[in-house]
């Protein structure tokens, strides 16, 4: 059935303007300053924003990670993402030396099929490039649409890929067409401190992030972004958490390499103090990178706003307080990394920045939505609103306060990091192809209803055009 | 009479999609798949992109220099604006010492008003921060609508302005919501070293650039940042040309200053060398800044590209080679500043930029139309397609060439510095508010029917919102 | 009579070794390992460093400022000097509009030549650059040996030059073999941020460094450098305060600019907490620039040892606290400017500096001495313990302790900004040409024994050789 | 027998000055203008320099190699050296994994014994971090004075040790009192590029240098100064060839990174256009980092100049080009490294340093000299003309010219890179402990002469004194 949402203000990654907007089959129809028809559904969108469903781009749902899995699987995890006004995620894809790239995409696809809510793609990590992995790849990209894969320059002996691997997939990369991301941090370092520290009987979670300095983060960026250019590839550097990498991405720009950065809400309003919280609540602030000290918040938010950071991922990645984070107690280097945030992404950002004044509205939706989806293939099907776009649809309400909570939250965790915050701007009502996720802040969605992205290769959606000029 | 422009390729600062647009009195009421309107006109844009109609925020028409006046006035130069796909201009209103603000404005007004066949508004030029200016500022500003303040760092005993004006006139502008504009040259060193050229008989025209280094211009661009940063107000530096100025617009960036660069067709595509031409030619290729070395041109780009320059102005400023730049034969710093650009501002961006792969199709409606529109208060009736938007829109064929040549432009002067350069991509009709002016490349505009543009303050429109939802 | 220093270690801006040393006629004429002659004064310097006597090229005695003249003329400044290890100072030389630069350094002799207890040179203050002072110069450098010309970028309306003035005099410089020295403050900005402090009734000692930010300091050093490099000349930076201004320095050195740069006692090791003094005593700490935030320290002494800063000056100016001071009750900007450095400019750098492990003991030697004999035209006389120098020579115990104050000290001032500071490392005995002026810590000097230094040009000192190989 | 070096001007790290010198038992005795004694042997050094012997710190004599052995042994090696006026080198002891660090330094001293003809020391490999490497390490620091410790960054799979040796070996010599010293450029991405290379049939010796970008070294170069960082320890960086590692270098510093920086003869003088010589000859100009476009010339200049670099090294590691280079016909990858520089490297500073005005005299004997003897440890017996140094003296016309050429150097091998090069500037005499080794140009030292140099550890020279004073 025809849908109409009505007298809302349309902003996109550009334009803020008042119009209705028609949805048909799922797809965004016509967008005009009054639509009537009276067989269509009408919302009533007056005084609320009406913008593109969030895109997040760093989830780990139903993931094994240092003896335990993520709390949120593809159900609570999307479910709670779309409370939050996001409409797609691409989740990692984790791979093992020896063996097969389709056999680790065939298991995501069934962690995901019968659960995922909203539509979601696949990241492919890569931890070696043998000859296996050379022959697999065009496959993975241009069939299965996984075109951004994955290195860790960090986690020795587990995750840990050599400058090697790293330059190697970025050639690949370039050839096919897929966007390399790098964790950046300078994994030998950390791991000689790590235990040193431990050794030491330095144990509590704070030694956590003064085991992994920021110099050592600034260093790995700027060794992937020279990699990069040498490759003459593409580079996405995930969860930049400090000055000393937003240096490295400004520098490879001005050379005028193909770098982005993203980063999380948890290093854009927290810091390095709440490692040091009693009772080992530390460990509820257990990221890699690790929160830093607060004056890289202000570095943080200037990039957003002056575009040298593009995009706000989650790294969700969620463990329970009791139970999952507490295995590292007497010892910070076993408590699993990571926390959960694929919820309160979007609302972080408007309130502490579009109501702070510290980014505009129209970059609001470029950051949570539009530049996700031109680098990783998506658009322009997600990331606007826009004629026979997707209508992933957030009506967003740019007053409503709430403050957040692991009571009133929905992943599957037993704590929120952000607890007690007051957040001005939610959203209200969420639409994925058309059809209700969130309505009225009430789950109306469906596990299983989400579909799989294949996703356009890397520079495609980045130079959109000339497609829709071949019928000349 | 509606209007309805069918099956083009719409091309914003963010999206690029396929859809008809609907036009009632002036304004874009509908963007939809297929408008169905026995009524209206049809107009077909199969195979092409239909774009904001560029807004040139640099222009000098009908201005006094060196003793002679620039040879394009409102009528020309608009005419030749909209044949390059430019639907508005914001030109310099030039003051003088001692003399009203409000008197300057009306002198440009009269220049304007029975001529100009596009939208129009003005820059005011600051001299002085007397307690008269102060006084006649706020009504400039609020009420004329001029809210950009042009203060020359250059032109010694001529324009050029003092530190404590420059200071005085970004703390006015930050109080009263207006952006400062600055031709950040040195003007001390420059006049210092054009005199003793002349004086040593360095007279040609290649003296011009000599004499006016591209340090001396990255200084004064530092200098009029860190005066912007200490007013806590806002900068946009005019036609940037070399490295070094775009080093200091990074740098100030980096510290949050609200700062803004422009650059010129001629400073992308050509270079020093066009100075040295024989039998006086030179004096074709002389504007301040002079053109530089080859290899800025990558770093211009680059900026282009990355963001750190926003905005291609054209810095129209034309003078007939025969009779006017000849003043300057036996002594260049005779020779009148300027040439004439404004009709192929966007031709050579789209042709050298777009499709050279050096940046995207939605970047070039960015950097042509929609980031002036914001910075200047013109946006959202200008810089956009989008439902509520005056139409000022350009059919834009991307595939047909030109030669770009004198003999065929429709500026008023006897030479074109871009003689002979091949362009793919032009304009084929303009509409301004709904009508044509440019109709399948033949003018069918009138003189007059260019309107004043009141502006909005500065930050009004880049915060665009709230406004909308004040009805909450 | 022939002197030997037996038993010391002499110290040089590179040796450190144990020798003696013979002197005649105020000379030194041999260092050897053992050196008997019955005839001779002997000396003993067993556990004591036998340095340089200290060069202060940045002095202002008997100098009218404000309506009042500096405490301490050259007799009592100077004592103050020796005491500290001083045996050469640099005055500067004030002129004025109009008046010829042969009466203003006749003006300076005459305050300096009954007075002075060590030897004595001036620099020559530049405020405008006429055919007068061009056609003074040649006589002034070659015939004056003032070999060094100081123009002012703030004190606007007062000292203030503009650019034109500091362009010319650099390269004035240049063909004559001067070194420019710039006082590098934005005088335009801080002159409007003063007065509006004062309208405002922000009238405190803490205005003052309120009204003087780094960013000011920053660019004009940043301006000037860009000058000299434009003049191909050399530039020397005094009073250098700041992170921004160091960042100046560096940026133009990487460039090849021949540029150096000198800091103070005072900003290494007091900072901008100081003015707000109760009681009016921040008034004791009004410099310009201004002392500022305590991280600036780390810079200055990163940069003395990197070798970006090359020089310590006292900028003695010295003011009673009461009836000169506190001319400026009510009235920040009516306090007189400077205080009284002279004495413990020597004793401070060794005592926080090479106790401290922030610079080598050479480079305590280079910093107050070597370098400044060099850079002004005094080397090899001056500046060096080495066959052929002058005999300005100090025993320097490493591990006699002192406690700074005005009531022990030597300047003509009723207070000291470094009251109760502790200091390690003191001069027990000072040579001058030989003669005792400090015996075992006695002042055993007079008056009018210094002797006026005509200084070689720039450059002369710095190559130094070839002159010893004419005679091949 | 007493030696007295009369009429000579004496050239240190600071001073300039005309004196005669007396040397007993192979020390320096006395400095004086004049020492007379009939007893004495009289060396007239009239219209000469009496200079400080050269220390070459990086210096490869009989060492495997890619299948061959360096040409020149300890014995041609150091009479080339002392030809060019070296009086002590440092050479570079290899070692292998799971083999005792003793066991190297014992084999290496057996390769130096009875052959060296001046006095040398040794640098110790770590290829990696064990038990029992950390068990030995401190009696080769102690005991051997084997007091710098190298490692590779590149050369995979053969020298390159990974990060964690890198900065397991920083933690240990900052603990044990020893310097770092790396090849910095990044080797997994070189071994990659010259695979690709060979496998394309890019085989001519330019490939060489097109496989190992500056950026590679830039990269490795910031890398191990992060590392330095982290470490709280020091660097040293040996042959620097680019500005991209020179940048790093200054952005360490700048943090207060205790790093410093060496270059080589060929990288002031040649440029990658060597490379492309026919016939096989690029083959000559292969070393790594390989040559560098020639603007980089002039970055390396400015940084010796302004101290950004501190030392000149040789990187002596010479080849036969019939016989060995040729090994690499073919496949670029199998030309040996390296090349014959040791006996040029001081002329080649002299000639176009000193003479063409790039950097001063005194700065050329702190740079080939002075500075290398406080950073290894052997200060202040070598390094300076100070009483109570070993002397190691040369006797230097300035004005002396000779021309380049394989036919008259004194090195083993039957090329020079350098061949054709006029020099001025040349070694007169040549004294090791007070001996003459070469007399008038003719070598009269002999093979075995030349004693082990047991090293001080680092810092303890640059920081000298207090010793001295210890008897107080």
């Amino acid at each position: 059935m025809k849908k109409i949402i009505k007298n809302g203000c349309i902003v996109t990654a550009t334009d803020t303007y008042d119009a209705d907007i028609a949805i048909e089959n799922g797809v965004i129809t016509q967008i005009a300053q009054n639509i009537i028809d009276l067989q269509a559904e009408i919302i009533d969108a007056k005084g609320m924003y009406v913008i593109p469903g969030g895109i997040d781009p760093h989830t780990h749902l139903d993931m094994p990670f240092g003896g335990t899995m993520t709390k949120d699987d593809f159900e609570t995890g999307t479910m709670a993402a779309a409370f939050g006004g996001t409409t797609s995620i691409i989740d990692f894809c984790l791979t093992t030396k020896g063996n097969s790239l389709k056999s680790a995409i065939e298991t995501w696809h069934a962690k995901a099929e019968d659960r995922a809510v909203i539509d979601y793609g696949f990241h492919l990590q890569i931890v070696e490039v043998t000859d296996q992995v050379l022959e697999e790849l065009p496959e993975m990209i241009t069939e299965e649409g996984v075109t951004s894969l994955k290195v860790f320059m960090a986690y020795k002996n587990q995750f840990q890929a050599d400058d090697e691997t790293l330059f190697k997939t970025l050639i690949a990369a370039k050839e096919l067409g897929a966007l390399v991301m790098v964790h950046a941090e300078n994994g030998d370092v950390i791991d000689y401190l790590v235990k040193k520290a431990v050794e030491e009987g330095n144990t509590d979670p704070i030694y956590h992030a003064l085991t992994r300095p920021p110099e050592a983060e600034g260093e790995a960026t700027g060794r992937a972004a020279t990699l990069t250019q040498l490759a003459n590839s593409q580079l996405y550097v995930v969860h930049v958490s400090c000055a000393e990498a937003v240096k490295q991405l400004e520098e490879a720009r001005k050379k005028g390499v193909d770098i982005w950065g993203e980063t999380c809400p948890q290093y854009l309003v927290l810091d390095q103090t709440y490692l040091e919280k009693p009772n080992f609540e530390g460990a509820k602030y257990v990221w890699s990178p690790p929160l830093r000290e607060a004056w890289n918040q202000d570095v943080l938010w200037n990039a957003l706003k002056t575009g040298q950071l593009q995009i706000l991922g989650s790294d969700q990645c969620s463990f329970d307080f009791k139970g999952q984070k507490d295995l590292g107690r007497g010892d910070f280097s076993k408590i699993p990394n990571g926390g959960p945030i694929i919820e309160d992404r979007m609302s972080i950002l408007f309130s502490e920045g579009v109501k702070k004044g510290r980014i505009s509205l129209n970059q609001f939706v470029e950051i949570t939505s539009t530049r996700a989806a031109k680098l990783f293939g998506l658009y322009p099907k997600k990331g606007t609103i826009a004629i026979g776009a997707d209508a992933d649809i957030v009506i967003f309400d740019p007053d409503e306060e709430r403050i957040i909570s692991a009571e009133t939250h929905h992943m599957a965790v037993d704590y929120n990091p952000f607890e007690g915050m007051e957040i001005i701007g939610e959203p209200i009502s969420v639409f994925s192809r058309g059809e209700y996720v969130i309505k009225n802040k009430v789950f109306v969605g469906k596990a299983g209803k989400g579909q799989y992205l294949k996703r356009a290769k890397y520079g495609e959606a980045l130079s959109v055009k000339s497609k829709s000029l071949t019928t000349k």
